[in-house]
């Protein structure tokens, strides 16, 4: 077993099949990872001690999921010396609007590298750790390189529309 | 002097500005309260510590004002069993839309008290925990109506318009 | 029967499948409460007795439910000194967006303790209720963080994802 | 002096700055109207009492001015007969958008006729009231139309432009 | 046959669904009306010989409904003298977001009675041109009166919810 | 003189602050155009025949400029064959957005070339009229592009930041 | 075969389906067209070379479609001296807005042509490109007026509404 | 002179004023950068050139700032492996909102790791920038916690408010 470098973690159980699309990513550029429910409003102290001790336990990125009023990834972000990536869940009645702007709109000091709302954001989510990652690790980055080149042929080869 | 029975928290000095109104209202209605600055995202731990402690210390209600991406409220209200009244801050590009949207939507189990944004939230702040400690507290109630019914009188002695 | 200590409130029926959550809640942590419907518009003038004579009833907190143009809360807020929480019910054509907003924006001098949209909200209203009371009844504190206890408990002991 | 037939009123003394936009027009075309301060969450019983008795004391249309959670028209619509405008003052934070979905989205039952945000609709409810007049008293509608005539000619012979 | 005195116009046979509920309040306020499809972009020319002739034509009110940028009610207004009450209908794709702003925010000089998205706005179009003209026709009014104490009662003998 | 091409509209005088830019573009590309203020809603009529007349006049592309309620663009369009490309003019409430959504929306059938809100808006209306002309006038495609390799190069050569 | 005088592209595969309504105007008015999937994120090399390469292959007008973060429209015109008509494709989570605004609020320099979000704005995407291309060619110009005046004939034919 | 390891790059320089924020971090945790005008619509090949050989030249972090449809960041993110920080620069109609969706909304394949609107937003891309530095050079994340502690120290120490 693979020393984790990402953390995925999300504050609901109903948050996974958002965020299995990050820990897709990170499964098919081969960057060992652990993924956790960790509720910012549920379990503060497992969130303080998740973020305290991230980077002593060996992570170099972490992604964290939530939505509505989202506090996992800014308070995460507030605990870790490590670069947070946080992903807009899509909310119930808001279509995510509203986890967008608890997560992006962070106070100059606390930065959270946010991505899109939804699917596409954990997707991207994997990508932007394996980008990251990749500046010192080049066989990660290597493998980033490789997929988006495959994802290009295809478009470019893709049949006639219609 | 008297046990502070309202802790006034807010994220920053510059939401002091706002936050005063809730003060000058528990100064107008005998509340004795305690005023704080206290960062969810520069000073985690004092917020966790706050929060934690502050049932035991003798208050009885916190109010908790920030802005953006405004966790301060909600993240106070995962670590107490005291009513948490939530003040979304006026923020400088999205006119406080987000403060409100990072404050009132708090998942289902652990409830904020959300108000309007900017100062006539505050105030409301300051009247709503008056409100809240009226239920147990007679006087209180009694001044809260007092100064309700005095207001009216003003709205209705008002002279003719223009 | 025990006297009712939480008035639950709502515009119309169709509000009841949210409203019940908070409902729920209250059952759970073993606040006596009333629940009906009043209108503010089809029914203003039970609407004002409703809340003139909320306190002499014995109520302490009043929980008023509604969508769209949502005026039943601040009505309500207005005609009581009791502690007033606004449940924004999900509208059918701007999400509830527009009940967040006409119950939160309330102007200075008369507050409503606004919680999130829809169910969440409901549940956290009933939560919010309880907390308020907590600080006038021991038990209905401690019960309220028995059950926060057991929700934590809950989320640290769930198994792995997927 | 001639009997008041449209009720001009406004939540607050800051909203006359707009609301003597309709009083203006009103002036204009020769309508007798009132005007008064009536705050739906401060003077709520001065509300229903004014809306109620507006009928029997000649009033035949009702003009009604607020900002922010505004409530006034709709609560005013509930309580009489008589067809309601409804103005939303631009607010502070939310320019005007909390005030507009506060006033326009009424559910079925109790309509408020909703004109636009600010000076632009209180112009306007002055207008739209005397439309309403017009079709019973055919000398406001040719005032009515004389003036749209005049305006449309002064846009038809205005010069060049710069 | 009754000479009609509403104008009951939308955009598209699309808008019937919405506009129905309209006619069926016009129905039973035994208020006589015409109903018909007048596109503000596909048949310009006869909205506005309909608009200049309504009021030769005995109509006295005009309910014109139609979704996203739907400039039917604003650009009849502009060509009649009789009172206008505009129907946003709810749109694919905003909700009727887009349909309200377009309604709703007529400069000044023409006014139109803006109603809520939807179906409800669409009753209280209905409602609102009975009121309308019930300052002209004491029967109307009545038949509004009488229709509103109905709804009350129902509201009030409602049985419990659950 | 020149036969103008290109005819630049607006819905008030207080548009032309932002229009004028349309303008300053069109002199730029030495692109021939007549300049008016045509109100939508204050004068119908005159925007019907200007509309319906334009093709005959020799104009080849309208550009319409208007705000709030924006119908100018759109009931242009609806009574001309020429492409009419819509400028939102900033209002003063909602900052354009009902603008812009009054003339982007429009339904399928009637197209409005749209451009963004205010003066950028103005400005690529002119050089969007400036390339619908230039697929037939060579000289007009030509100093299009001379111009935009003149700004390129301005760019490039911009000395150091700060 | 006639030598293609629009370029229909968009995004993705997936955006066909909103797309294909653009390809069924030019068609109906025998406007001959290419299609083409080209990514400006996935395919930047293909989109620039495309862009840059449309005048000299014959194209006289660019009809690009995508959403979300929809940068293909507003690069394809940076490239190009051609006029480039932007279709905001409705996004899964915020309904288009994010695609309406990407493309839309161009800066000053690079105007992109835009019409409604979805298949509405497909048409009128086609229509408009006819009406570009009308200027020039009046075969083409006659065949929109011919297809305006048969869907108003449609509608001035359609039976009675129910 | 050390070889710069952040880019950061603009849309205009105009957009200086919010960028200097990032550039300020940078320099107070001594990470060598560049900065530089490059606009994704006035200079589109520079742009592609530039993100090209980014990592070549020896960079390791992109920071992109740019308002209303910003395409700078997300095209910069399709044509460069390294990761790439967008900035929403305030606009001057919309807020920001606009840069935010244009910037954030990236579909699954190219992330953009966005942060809040303007300077908070600016400062925040300097402090990611040195978070993802630090996880390959100790001595960028020793200083990056240095600083944050000290302002942590500075919350901690401040005196009482007023």
């Amino acid at each position: 077993m693979l020393q984790p470098l990402v953390g995925v973690i999300m504050g609901s159980t109903s948050d996974w099949e958002t965020m299995k699309e990050a820990c897709a990513i990170l499964d098919e550029l081969q960057v060992p990872y652990e993924k956790k429910v960790i509720s910012a409003h549920r379990t503060p102290d497992l969130m303080f001690s998740y973020a305290e001790s991230a980077k002593s336990r060996g992570l170099e990125v972490i992604i964290a999921g939530a939505g509505g009023a989202a506090h996992l990834p800014g308070m995460v972000a507030a605990k870790t010396e490590l670069p947070v990536i946080g992903v807009p869940v899509k909310s119930s009645n808001l279509n995510g609007l509203d986890s967008l702007l608890s997560i992006v709109q962070m106070p100059g000091g606390v930065p959270v590298a946010t991505v899109a709302i939804g699917k596409a954001g954990a997707i991207n989510a994997g990508l932007l750790a394996a980008q990251i990652l990749g500046i010192k690790y080049p066989e990660v980055q290597e493998r980033f390189v490789a997929r988006r080149d495959e994802v290009r042929n295809k478009v470019l080869e893709a049949g006639e529309l219609e």
